[in-house]
């Protein structure tokens, strides 16, 4: 069993960095987590925001194997609190094994890639940067974990 | 008109000191925007988590006007879009001049200080540390006034 997060791009913001490595590592005592930063479409090999996309969802498509479980972050994604999500995580690496997160680009998703997805979640109502995206993420994986092992995770 | 952000205790994550400062910096081109960190109560100066929660809300509620409009970051308080948060926060300081948030300690807020706010929102409906919440709070802030001035907010 192995959970897989897909971003394309790396990460901008510096501190951004450290909060999700932070989170990585301490993540490390409960599941393997591989964090990947997939890189970016080379401008020469798109021209529209929709060839983009397409590209960007073969190269994460790329990353799949036909047997992973994927869950796109998604706007219109299903919300959770952080007990349910720790439930839902739960069940999904229980049934499925291998499941893998994809955080879209600056554009989104292409519909090949929303076609691949067998579920799309949304950490808030407010929209978020991706960038945003990825340190909420593991950091609600990591909580997820903390309530699963019954280990209170202090709001430090 | 004046934003003050009230919270208890200092960051103690270095990468979220950073990306708060980040936003704060960015914000100053739209808002006076002051962030407060309090210090926290003394152990000396309580023996139970009721007693510490009155003595927080004291310190917070001696840096309030009385005509200080008070949004309570709660996990019960109502959820928003970024769209409307951008509208609420427009209408909020428009009608009342000086607002206020306030994100609690560990251990939430004294009755007092429920008693004491004007209104309460929530970021997510998953729960989130005190320091995440202060990243994403002034996150949405700065978001809020990008939408409120027509400027797009890249996701960086």
């Amino acid at each position: 069993m192995a959970i897989k997060i897909l971003n394309i791009g790396k990460s901008k913001s510096n501190y951004l960095v450290k909060g999700v490595e932070d989170y990585l590592t301490r993540l490390g005592k409960y599941a393997i987590v591989q964090w990947v930063e997939l890189q970016d479409a080379r401008k020469k090999h798109y021209k529209t925001v929709d060839e983009l996309k397409k590209l960007e969802a073969d190269i994460f498509l790329s990353e799949l194997k036909p047997s992973t479980f994927l869950i796109g972050l998604d706007e219109k994604g299903k919300g959770f609190t952080s007990r349910d999500f720790a439930k839902q995580l739960n069940n999904w690496t229980r049934e499925n094994g291998d499941i893998a997160f994809v955080i879209g680009g600056a554009f989104g998703f292409h519909d090949t890639l929303y076609k691949r997805m067998n579920a799309k979640i949304s950490l808030s109502n407010m929209t978020l940067s991706h960038q945003m995206v990825r340190l909420l993420l593991v950091e609600q994986i990591y909580r997820g974990y903390s309530i699963l092992n019954g280990e209170p995770y202090h709001n430090d």
